[in-house]
């Protein structure tokens, strides 16, 4: 964890911005149940994040996230809404796509995900490319099977 | 690892089963310096992808992948060799492209697996759809930037 974070450090960045947005503050118990991880892990990966000026504990606010790890954070939540663009286009199931999307955000490089983002934007801006795509996958599945 | 190998014994299998394919077989140091892993650790894996009849060590050939373990390395490497095909058309750079393979294809399911395979196959079979998107591609960056 260097000068950006780390994948698991970027999971709890995302968790956090999404807590504060969601319900006003991020509690380590909310935390913790949200990424299915132990308070003393939070507790501890808070601390890091804190050292790496991600985020700061304020008296009556609780956890805030500083400029940095809000920018940070926006990032991640930018590449999660990329990969979410382009996985709905192709009618996989909304939990599969959750899965897939979670289990790989983390490992793909700026310029994969602006790629990403480039064939969502091409297929969303010519549905009748899209409406071809759709076809030639259903005629390659009558073909397989 | 209950009935599916976990994600690291996935990389264990696909690189036992590159070494057999290269070499003729695998060793327990090879196998350490290739995934970058201490032998003890390759060791115990060997032991544990063992037990569950993914491969066995026979005298004089040395580890072996059993048919069930050459299947799944089969299904691993056919994952890994479709992700190369999709991302080799839109002119990332080779080692961003292994990278970012490297990162993602554990986490990936077969339904997604399938998607970006008939996408890899759309664009294949019609070059002038892909030049259509690289123009869209240079065309975006230019107004970007
Ligand atoms: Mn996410
Ligand atoms: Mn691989």
């Amino acid at each position: 964890m260097s000068s950006s974070p780390s994948q698991s450090a970027e999971d709890y960045l995302e968790r956090i911005h999404e807590l504060i947005e969601e319900k006003g503050y991020a509690r380590v118990v909310d935390i913790a149940s949200s990424l299915k991880v132990k308070q003393a892990s939070v507790t501890s990966m808070v601390q890091k994040l804190g050292e790496l000026g991600y985020l700061k504990y304020e008296k009556y606010r609780g956890l805030i996230l500083t400029d940095k790890g809000r920018e940070v954070a926006c990032k991640i939540q930018n590449r999660h809404e990329t990969l979410s663009r382009f996985f709905s286009l192709f009618g996989l199931d909304a939990e599969t796509q959750k899965q897939d999307i979670e289990g790989i955000e983390h490992h793909l490089s700026p310029e994969t995900v602006e790629m990403l983002a480039d064939l969502a934007q091409f297929f969303e801006d010519d549905p009748q490319m899209l409406r071809m795509f759709r076809q030639f996958r259903s005629a390659a599945k009558r073909k397989a099977g």
